[in-house]
């Protein structure tokens, strides 16, 4: 199985990378496309190096496009939208981590359907036409979404699921032990409570400004 | 807060870059350190590109090592034992993901520890004369190990918890929308049945005789 991901600066690292790995120890073959190949810096100073630009890539099985402060920048760039489009409208499978759905729907390639997305934007998703579901994992014909951040790893679990067949995702869950204990129960805002969301709001918000502001 | 990440060829990539996004979205300062600069080819494909060497990355508050197949080389490698014990001997805090303990077992920093590893390769803490513990993150005084590669986004949080607040830790597990839903109940052997971990044994160890075969 060919997959692509997209990789921008700014990007929320873990929206790409928690699904890569997962993908990965499955034995996929991974694309990670950019507009050319120096390496990216994302939003945890980590940087990423592309493997492929928007030319070279091949046409793949799975795209699956990440969230991330960088995006803003990207929302109406025709082409960052031309390329997610043309894959997106032939790919098997059409993913998004997090805001990357809003990337999704800009490209024209959630309108009608049900999608996730990261807690604080999700209420953006209409704008494109799609319907706003508040799932950690929406899967809704060949889409299939995630919310916020750490949901990549979930909605990759699934779909491999959908595409190798429980045994193997299970395989891929065992070898990444992942049976997770998060130390608190304040991943979602309704488990949060007002004041860590607003809290949480406001360093997401300037995140989103320095990333404009530097454009 | 400085943090460094040993990152080598071959590392398991979530192993570092879960805690790192982790650490990234509550403003410390991290280091991805190796013997050169050159981007770095993980396990899933994906190329890291260090921002520091052995030489030039600071003295940090905080040692992170992830483990992967390429470990294997290391293990004995004088360079990485040494600077490893060099940063683990004045660091506030010393913390691995997966089967990195074995290198901080190595490099001489878990004498005496109770200490947490991936599940297939725990038995091997007690070579190192740590104390082998299947909890998922194991905190014994200044020594903070996770399991299995996604156990690092865990240990990260509780570490964020131990260092700057529970209120600090609990944003961060909001912003990064920390719910988790997986997919199965499988995550970890005894949960997964011998079918099952057979089969990811078998995998993990062609993961790592490849490396060494290539080495």
């Amino acid at each position: 199985m060919k997959i692509a991901f997209l990789l921008y600066p700014h990007v929320t690292q873990l929206d790409l990378t928690g699904p890569a790995q997962v993908f990965a120890a499955s034995g996929a073959e991974l694309f990670f496309a950019w507009k050319d190949l120096a390496p990216v810096r994302t939003d945890a100073t980590l940087e990423l190096v592309p493997n492929a630009t928007f030319e070279t890539c091949p046409r793949v099985d799975l795209l699956c496009v990440p969230g991330g402060p960088g995006q803003v920048r990207l929302m109406s760039d025709p082409l960052v939208l031309r390329w997610l489009a043309d894959q997106g409208q032939q790919a098997r499978w059409v993913t998004s981590v997090c805001s990357g759905s809003l990337l999704l729907g800009a490209a024209g390639l959630l309108k009608g359907y049900r999608a996730a997305s990261h807690w604080n934007y999700r209420e953006h998703l209409a704008a494109f036409g799609a319907l706003a579901d508040d799932g950690r994992v929406v899967h809704d014909r060949n889409r299939v979404t995630g919310g916020g951040v750490t949901a990549g790893i979930d909605m990759a679990l699934r779909v491999l699921a959908l595409t190798a067949g429980d045994a193997e995702a299970q395989q891929v869950q065992l070898q990444l032990e992942y049976a997770p204990q998060p130390p608190f129960n304040c991943g979602r805002p309704e488990l949060a409570g007002e004041g860590l969301v607003a809290l949480a709001r406001a360093r997401l918000a300037r995140q989103v400004a320095a990333i404009s502001a530097s454009a």
